[in-house]
């Protein structure tokens, strides 16, 4: 890469790399990599995470367009949550991040 | 990726995107990918940087193991910082993430 795109991408980069590495980002598209979920699903397959900060989560990834909300016609109505195109499109650089934590960062303890 | 080891790397998988997705940290790690540099090179590498911003994320760095400051025994002594295994070994990781930006983030508009 010349060092003239490099810098062209450097504030591009820091959106990426402030939207990546987001507590709960990764854990949230990750989980929609398996395909659409409503919230209740995402919040008992997310451990740790509380209603209020997958809420936040779900709106910061709307409006960066990698999320999108889907109202089914149904009845009862149905939300659900799935990934974009743009959102699909991050699998290569999280399952990167989640193969490093996995070779260099010590487990935690078992309990 | 089975359910249990999905579940014991999440806590791994915070550290790791809590590091990588600090701003300036990708920034820092990529130009010393291209080799050992001194304090003030990494400065003028890196558009925007600040003298105390530089400091703290070489601290975190170092406390992390994913770079090592070398003081080489010349006249003038010279320090010069390079990445350790752990850190080099991120570079798959930033890659993806710059080639997520380039191809969904928006160009800044020019000046």
């Amino acid at each position: 890469m010349s060092i003239a795109s490099e810098h062209s991408l450097c504030p591009r980069y820091h959106r990426a790399v402030e939207l990546v590495g987001k507590r709960w980002t990764g854990a949230v598209v990750r989980t929609l990599m398996g395909g659409p979920r409503r919230f209740n699903e995402l919040l008992t397959s997310i451990p740790g995470i509380s209603d209020r900060l997958l809420t936040e989560r779900l709106r910061e990834l709307e409006t960066e367009k990698v999320v999108r909300r889907e109202v089914k016609p149904e009845a009862p109505v149905r939300v659900v949550y799935e990934l974009t195109d743009r959102g699909r499109d991050l699998g290569p650089a999280l399952d990167e991040i989640a193969r490093w934590a996995e070779r260099w960062i010590d487990a935690p303890p078992a309990h």
